[in-house]
């Protein structure tokens, strides 16, 4: 079987070390391994398949040889992005820095494979809030045309990597043992608190986190008619975001019609049966690669409504999983440079 | 100044010692006080103006010579409501059990107070979550008249009293140290985890909190017109209820007219200075009496659409002082059956 030389960008973060884990896991094809980050974290050692990778410095060499670069966020596509793709590599980017460039895919295998075929060396990743959402959009979608959505989320602190799952902790037992809290990676406690402020806040006081999730949608599902508006709230929860969502439909779409759609489309698992007391929660949705919908429900303030619950791991699927599942694509669809 | 005897029923639960707390914080001219709960409490000595009251098992006579009685919540005043009321005392009821009862009027005093005048005996404060929504939809109803709102709560675990806030102090503790948990207030664990599911579920698969929202904001606001739809989510904050609500309105509203609106309205107090990073949260706004409002933006998903976060202690406004305030109200009006 053919092999890949994979190199990820932003190796030692949340998820750097996740992208490490889902290439095992999905047994990608790797053939040789590069792990690189900042100074900070060079000359650390990360194993893969039981071998030890040592951390080197992001240089434009780092990309020779290399077929597929992932990034896993942050300012480093656009400082190496264009080396990367000058030396053959297909850059996967987690980072928002070219999500919205019109030359670029933005891409969620189940939602829209095909446009990595398009790509110039560049295939951004959505924003984590956004992949669970259209996920869940696109089957109803498809089916009944979306009109509206109003979602409003709950997203977890490792959505700020590491030192946001530190910043809770340490926050959380400096309240119960009645210490001192100074906030450094959220602009307020988070430990028994919520901060309904992601990102910078930007045109009529939207954070940037709302706005991708209105932007990218529209350019995921190729419609921009789609109207989406979105209060993006962090929770005090370490892993998996949450979001209640409201949808407008053209045609009506019962819960029942709903819940067949959601449970034949890929990556979805529905848990909806409430007299049992099953819905998706952060706690069981975490460390899976499924975006978990459930409190299916047909809202009768508008002809055509109906609310879902979608709960997903940010790291996993909103983030490392859809990166590694845009490479088996690029390989499938035999899309990469060296081809 | 005539004073008003007044009997707690439930006086030892978390909204019981707050009812107590807000009656000497509001100078509510208290005659004769009684304390009274269920056998598990009856003993206990609580303190009001530095006097020690013991607390009392409630029978029909706990309400001879009391002009006002208030029920902190539970099934207490189906039990003693019409023994309180053919005692002459005006039943003020935190519980649900009377709030859809036609004859009886459901107030929350900056919306509908001129509700209290036609009791018949008992008057219903609203539910906690329904409470803070009014109180932040009733100016922009007056203004713009409200169409819709699609509302998605963030709701503390005091909300399920003090063994809600002791269930998510045990588990949390429990998760930072690798221990045990098992749920026994929740459905499942709230540490660090978010539980879609408050109150029993019922029709169409929402649950009973959901419906509440709903049909409570209809009474209070007097237009069974307005169109309500809810997801209700627990959070793992301690004290204080948030909710993302996005409003559809017939007139168009501008976000600044909707704040010049909220910031004339008595109760509430607007926070919205995204340059600033000033947003409500409930870490703040936790043993404050008034409604807290921000994020407030236009919605332009649709032509007259609105966005706001509002945030409210959901033990004070959003139970005993809203109770307090209708105690107030009807010695105001003389509304009192022995005035």
């Amino acid at each position: 079987m053919k092999k890949f030389n994979v190199v990820i960008v932003g190796a030692s973060g949340a998820v750097g070390q996740e992208l490490l884990k889902i290439l095992d896991e999905r047994n990608f094809p790797v053939g040789e391994l590069r792990l690189c980050a900042t100074s900070r974290s060079a000359g650390k050692v990360m194993l893969f398949k039981d071998q030890p990778y040592q951390v080197e410095i992001t240089t434009p060499d780092s990309f020779n040889g290399m077929d597929i670069a992932l990034f896993a966020g942050g300012i480093a596509s656009k400082e190496f992005g264009s080396a990367a793709v000058e030396r053959g590599a297909v850059v996967i980017d987690n980072s928002s820095n070219y999500r919205m460039d019109p030359a670029v895919p933005l891409v969620v295998p189940e939602v829209n494979p095909e446009d990595v075929k398009w790509h110039q060396g560049i295939i951004a990743n959505p924003n984590c809030s956004t992949i669970q959402l259209v996920v869940a959009l696109k089957p109803i979608h498809d089916a009944a045309k979306i009109k509206r959505v109003v979602v409003a989320t709950y997203q977890a602190v490792s959505g700020a990597g590491r030192e946001g799952i530190e910043e809770l902790t340490g926050q959380t037992r400096a309240v119960l043992d009645q210490g001192e809290i100074t906030p450094k990676i959220f602009p307020y406690p988070i430990a028994f608190n919520l901060i309904p402020h992601i990102d910078v806040f930007m045109d009529l006081d939207y954070t940037k986190e709302e706005w991708k999730m209105v932007k990218e949608t529209q350019k995921i599902l190729h419609d921009d008619a789609i109207a989406v508006t979105a209060t993006t709230v962090r929770v005090p929860v370490y892993r998996s975001h949450s979001e209640a969502v409201n949808i407008e439909t053209h045609r009506k779409i019962t819960a029942q019609e709903a819940k067949r759609l959601f449970e034949s489309f890929p990556g979805i698992v529905v848990i909806d049966d409430p007299g049992a007391k099953l819905y998706p929660m952060p706690l069981f949705a975490s460390n899976r690669d499924e975006v978990f919908i459930g409190r299916i429900r047909e809202d009768n303030s508008i002809p055509n409504g109906l609310n879902i619950w979608v709960v997903a791991d940010q790291i996993r699927k909103g983030a490392a999983t859809n990166a590694v599942q845009i490479a088996e694509l690029l390989v499938e669809y035999g899309c990469l440079m060296n081809n």
